[in-house]
């Protein structure tokens, strides 16, 4: 039920990201020291937002990381997807998922509803929004 | 994020005893078939269903399990929480849990309404209205 330490770590990296300067880069060390994240396991979530195109990487001794787009068009559900896959709070709103209860499932319409409410939610909240001061 | 899979069990047997004729008792072997769960999996969570008050458990070739009060008065909430302990979306919404960046994190407030919302949604989600037909 509750989000992964690997998503919530990647949240307060990107909203690291998105407090700095404009253009400004941020490495490792740094946004592991003011969001008190391990060294080793940031290294390996600010690949994965590279690769999911949400910071751009740039090498070398005055190298570093910095949002890949605007903070605002940014959004919770963009990060914690990238870490996680997809995000749903029960198995049965999961896309693949086949339940062999699903017809006629009472449960089914409060899961669908819950999830509905919280994606909408994580897709507003945009990193305009939350950023480090 | 996601509900675990015993808490889910749970709500299913939950919404299996509402929907049995008042004082009807159900055995392991019935809910388990009539709702798809590994029947010693199942045996687990009524055992805790029942220690934490939800079921009534009677003994003999004709025992079996029935919902300690009026399917109206559980909830999702009574359910999941007696699998799982405290319900929260993200660690800094657990009551013991002290964080580093909770003052001032930007963060915080978005957790906090998240979690008010869905924790008053399964406060109201009541087996009186979702119950098996």
């Amino acid at each position: 039920m509750r989000l992964s330490r690997k998503s919530d770590y990647a949240l307060r990296a990107v909203m690291h990201f998105a407090g700095l300067p404009k253009g400004k880069l941020a490495s490792i060390g740094e946004v592991a020291k003011a969001q008190s994240i391990p060294r080793e396991f940031l290294a390996k979530i600010l690949k994965d937002l590279t690769w999911a195109e949400l910071l751009l990487s740039f090498q070398g001794v005055t190298g570093g990381y910095r949002l890949a787009k605007d903070a605002k068009s940014i959004t919770f559900f963009d990060v914690i997807e990238a870490m996680d896959g997809q995000i749903y709070l029960n198995l049965c709103c999961e896309d693949k998922h086949e339940c062999s209860h699903s017809k006629g499932c009472p449960m089914r319409d409060f899961w669908t509803k819950e999830q509905d409410h919280y994606l909408k939610s994580l897709k507003k909240a945009n990193f305009a929004k939350y950023k480090s001061k």
